[in-house]
């Protein structure tokens, strides 16, 4: 069912690919938090190929290959690589594909990962292509859903934030919808979600602009970051972000089980004394990463 | 016979040292595909010290020592180096000689690895320095001509392109002809192979213009990068680079059973088209980079 | 004892947990040296998060680790981090913490690694943090000279060159007191010890300005860098650092078992005719930072 299968978009993946994904996971948490080791992957090779920064993204991969046995070879400087000789992505992909038996790409176009699973014979992993899929984002995001609260459907799920340029949202809330979920949508109307994948959701979410209107029922807080570039004018910023910041003040609001997840970095939309709060998940969340991609290399490497 | 054995340049190697390297070459092609495992190199670290980017050797490098279970250290980026701070490049290698079994260098000055040999007391392998030699390229340049023909004496084998600044291409065509090959040189008189290595070499080429001299016998075409830098005016160089390209139509005048190589990453002077048919070997010779390099690291490791 | 422990300052380790280091790096040695082979840190993963470069330190925990059979991941430019996206160094520890067994940390501001133990589960190594702590370092200079001399007390050791900047000298001024040394201090008025350093020591130093005043009488030299950028006269600096440099001349007048330290790199502070002497001390001074780093990753991952 994976041995060798690319996973580009999180469409490639079905309900009963997706529910042996968080099967696997589970089985590997104690291995990810070291509590056990493993030699699963011993003698395979990942290859790496960030062609632009995700430090968390990469070492989440490397750690899940490392606690597996295997080993990681790679690049996380574009600048530093062939590439500046002119060479096609294609080449660059054949080459890999002789050095490594999974290969991991971020890349900042669109379509990107998508090429080199084409290219390569060994299965490819998109780790983030522009615009496009960043599918291990969206299954470690769902997977700390189920694993808070055992299901996704019946669910009432915020998204809030950036919900225009911000990546991980847009695949998340189609996924979302066709797992059942409740899917609200929080944002200034100049970061409002994309027609697009509003059109490509199983159901239409309900839509908002005040934080009020959804504070005290919903279950899951997703929180993106609202970036200061997307204002013209510096005071329109500042007044926008602080309206959808998470603050201590706000999460007394909360539903007493409502969880808040965020996929990292952060910056000031979700304040420190949230931290310590029960309703704070996203450091559980970043760490769900690891197991995630530990079940999916495991998986497509077909050693499980 | 090699255990300890720096290889800076390939006037280093006998015939026997080149027969010995290919006959354990042949031994790791299963294991550089990943098809076995081995645990020949664990234990061992690889010292990877590129002064220059090159990620296509480093590539290789990695992938052959953690093919056979063995680690790798090292730095891809001279300016995050103490170098920064003035050390010389005896006391480096002084240091990461404490630090690890074995050193690959790569580096923009000639005579930098030979350097590096004389103050490391663990083998120093050269992995291209300036305008000098990359004995490894010329190794596996070599194999994937023995692996296709079984031999090389007596091949007609024609290196074309950028024959005066290409470096892989002057030892290689030294090689060859200690070897035994007919060796044709077909480049614009401006790329003309230098008079230093027609005189190295064991017997006199032939020499070309015109691809048409040589297209209809030649049994290897060895392709190099005519890279733009090296014409004053734009319209001669894409008039010149365009007459020694590889095309479809080109391939259709060879000899059924002639092959292509090129040390990569190419850029336009072999099209696309060429990758699908029988002749090219380019990717295959990129690959047979990994056996080649586990071959030379496990007898300067002298556990073979 | 050690299990769980943070080496942020070497003030945090006592006489009776420096001693155990010490019995511990002994019996490393074989093992650093890659004559014996060992898996003692089989599966476990260290971070090595250099926010400003550091080859020496970063390559020698490297070659430490994987000695024993661990694995590594991190980055080395903090430029290619998360945190030019405006992250806090608490958020980016506490993903690091979910990924990794021990985190080695390096910072150009001083207290980074105090912060960074604090908000890590997992212990903390400081390898360096702006003017602060670099307590390894201290730790593998005092393991020279006890390797050397079976002791610190009584010995005469002479701190020389930038005793100001210099970072590595103050804490090892410090310890050297409290061990029992004969401190003696050497340097241009302008590169004195700060009165801070003074007054932690156990016990006052002697202070000089004039080589030949500890010359026929040291036991110990530790040598530092004085760097051009301290001076705002270049002949100033010129004869400034050629009355506190070593040469083979100055080696003459010394103890006959008189040895030369030097944290490295070093630039013209110590004449290359100096390292075949007997006296020098600085090549295997680097390589005990092996040891004392396996000793340090062993103890503070409990599996000794």
């Amino acid at each position: 069912m994976f041995k060798g299968k690319d996973i580009v978009s999180i469409s490639d993946l079905t309900k009963e690919h997706i529910d042996r994904i968080f099967e696997v996971a589970r089985g590997m948490i104690p291995i990810a938090k070291g509590e056990k080791k493993s030699k699963l992957l011993d003698g395979y090779i990942l290859a790496n190929l960030f062609f632009e920064p995700s430090t968390r993204t990469r070492l989440s991969f490397e750690t899940a290959m490392l606690r597996l046995g295997g080993s990681i070879l790679g690049f996380t400087n574009p600048s530093a690589t062939s590439l500046t000789k002119g060479e096609t992505l294609a080449d660059t992909i054949r080459m890999i594909d002789a050095y490594s038996d999974v290969i991991v790409i971020r890349h900042p176009l669109e379509g990107a990962a998508r090429l080199a699973a084409e290219f390569a014979e060994v299965p490819v992993i998109n780790a983030g292509d522009g615009a496009g899929q960043h599918p291990t984002q969206t299954l470690l995001d769902i997977f700390t859903i189920v694993e808070e609260f055992g299901h996704v459907e019946g669910l009432k799920v915020t998204l809030m934030g950036d919900l225009r340029y911000g990546r991980t949202v847009h695949s998340l809330a189609v996924a979302l919808s066709f797992l059942g979920a409740d899917v609200h949508l929080l944002s200034p109307r100049s970061l409002k979600m994309p027609r697009h994948v509003l059109r490509e959701m199983k159901s239409k979410p309900e839509i908002h602009e005040q934080i009020d209107e959804v504070i005290r029922d919903t279950d899951v807080f997703y929180v993106t970051r609202i970036q200061k570039e997307r204002f013209p004018d510096p005071t329109e910023y500042i007044k926008v972000a602080g309206s959808y910041a998470i603050t201590g003040d706000t999460v007394k609001k909360m539903k007493k089980d409502a969880i808040i997840m965020h996929p990292l970095p952060r910056v000031n939309e979700i304040t420190p004394d949230v931290d310590s709060t029960l309703h704070a998940r996203y450091f559980k969340q970043a760490f769900y990463g690891v197991p995630i991609r530990m079940a999916i290399l495991a998986l497509v490497l077909g050693v499980i």
